[in-house]
């Protein structure tokens, strides 16, 4: 029997497309083979991956003028392939911290920094505020030239989220790993938007990156290829085999998405689902989320306990529930919901029924 | 209905695997969830991909002071990783050219040369003997001190295969993407090993690295962690989110093997279904193969018709009968027949069969 699952990546996928997954993992469409044994190069193939192209433009209304590739290694290779990509000779990125994974994209471009002389410069952290909130644009301190502004829209461990776009003359780069195709965005704000799949877009092990197309054709000499944006939207994300089975199971996710009714759609589920969980914790004195309001995470929802020592036995019994992977990142502790495209309104409900009676049973 | 498919990769998967896969897909082992939704470091998930693991050393009795990493970005991210983790400041790396992979890993390990005065020596190729035979290794022109020595066992374009493991003085690498677990393998002669898996292993979009354990920790500084040895060692292959569903499969996989009877069993298969069809090849006055005897692939077999004009023909007859991807690579045409450990002898034996018959009717 599926249960609820609130784990955090990789997360839960939405079952009509498993369901369609397996039925068709045999023998797709009479082809006599599985999608993941027919070559990458194949008419079929390259079908199915043209139209998970196409609806993902579509979903995103994805400007022409930019790439779409399906790469590999996650957001983390990413960090790595920004920098090789984007900061040149003496150039200085700025980069905003608002939590663990803005760190670990700005400890990569830092790795990269020796090759060239470039330079990292934290424009804006909310690390004083212990990363409740996001730090107002007005107080960032931006390069004049910038190679490029990175930021992190959504952070998955914090639970904290920007409520804007930033502004800024540098192109601007978003790791959107656990918030992409949560609501409608306006793309053409952007340089490059990135995302591992494995939160809102399908299986682990593959990797979205929008690109705009005048930031290609710049990357470092030594780049390796599969890093090079200007090499992968040349080569259709196919310079080598790609994950098939993820790029064609996104493409899944992306009908269901469009069949759902698109992101509008999506972003109203997503607030009501959101809303109907933090009202809760706000109305009770058990439960607790410290972010400040205006920035807390529609998709990943940290909480507390009134006593700490409940975790455990908060853990079991929910599990016991069918209400799976509740537990906060290692790094954090306490509780965490990550309700992504995936969860319907009733598992959020069936998560507030349980906590409403836990607490009642050990407040 | 299944065919018998002959493509050289993303290759045909064990029916069993795939149909286990199929009933696990929406709830793996009364977990309430697919293998893909649940995180890589839950208890249940990591029993999977250590039992993978162990599997693996099983089936290659692989040393324990080697590391087996399970890796994204196919073997082509590992031409770049290779240089970037093991060819150190004005160091030369021997690599021997055997064909267009040899010579892919080649341009990459030369395109990382600029970062650190480092060089490529080809030690040995068989271009003037176009890619029909091995060179000798009496014949090479190996490097003092090189940092390692590359090759390319089995290369899947041009069906060529070493017969001997070269003996070097300096760390011997291999790109085994097209010929691991076809055969037992003495991994104490390697300092790495590496392999895409979707030939072989599983599905496209994991790499198996097994790696020396005194070749970690020397990567050049600005190595993106997730191209550094040492790092993905060190955090067993989850510095990031691993592509979770190949890694699971590729154990579904090892544990066929296990079941056929390990390396030994999977080689007597494989050179009896490689010798059914050269044995025909050679016998026939229509098809020909031209790798020298010794050097012939176990794995990928290319072959020409008498006349080059009958191959659309030949193509679409194979097709209409069930026989799968004859097509030779785009780069050289031809034909190609490729017989992995999953494509059955009965499947080689009705391709000689239709082949038979359609020399009969065009010969």
């Amino acid at each position: 029997m599926r249960a609820y699952n609130f784990c955090a990546g990789p997360a839960a996928i939405p079952e009509a497309v498993l369901e369609r997954a397996q039925q068709e993992m045999l023998d797709w469409h009479q082809s006599g083979m599985s999608i993941m044994e027919m070559s990458h190069r194949s008419a079929e193939y390259v079908s199915v991956a043209e139209k998970a192209e196409a609806d993902l433009r579509q979903l995103l209304a994805i400007p022409a003028n930019y790439k779409v590739l399906f790469l590999q290694g996650g957001a983390t290779l990413q960090f790595s392939a920004i920098a090789f990509n984007l900061l040149g000779e003496g150039q200085t990125a700025d980069y905003i911290d608002t939590g663990i994974w803005s760190q670990k994209a700005i400890d990569d471009a830092k790795r990269f920094n020796a090759l060239n002389g470039s330079h990292v410069n934290i424009a804006a952290s909310s690390q004083a505020d212990q990363y409740l909130s996001v730090p107002a644009q007005s107080t960032w301190q931006l390069t004049d030239n910038a190679a490029y502004v990175h930021y992190t829209p959504n952070e998955t461990i914090g639970g904290l989220a920007f409520d804007f776009i930033p502004q800024t003359d540098a192109p601007l780069i978003a790791d959107f790993s656990s918030c992409i195709l949560s609501e409608p965005l306006d793309v053409s704000r952007f340089g490059l938007i990135y995302a591992g799949a494995q939160k809102n877009i399908g299986p682990a092990g593959l990797t979205l990156v929008i690109v705009r197309e005048d930031l290609m054709g710049r990357a470092h000499p030594v780049t390796p290829p599969l890093l090079n944006y200007g090499v992968e939207a040349k080569n259709g994300s196919m310079l080598n085999t790609p994950p098939t089975f993820g790029w064609y199971l996104s493409g899944l996710v992306f009908e269901w998405l469009l069949e759902q009714g698109g992101l509008a759609a999506m972003h109203a589920k997503n607030h009501a689902k959101a809303k109907y969980l933090y009202d809760f914790i706000d109305g009770s004195d058990f439960y607790h989320n410290p972010i400040a309001h205006p920035n807390r995470s529609m998709m990943n929802v940290p909480f507390t306990l009134a006593d700490a020592g409940l975790e455990k036995t908060f853990l079991a019994q929910s599990q016991a529930a069918g209400l799976l992977n509740l537990a906060g990142h290692r790094s954090v502790g306490g509780m965490r919901a990550s309700i992504y495209n995936a969860m319907p309104l009733e598992g959020v409900q069936a998560l507030t029924q349980f906590m409403a009676e836990f607490a009642k049973q050990n407040g």
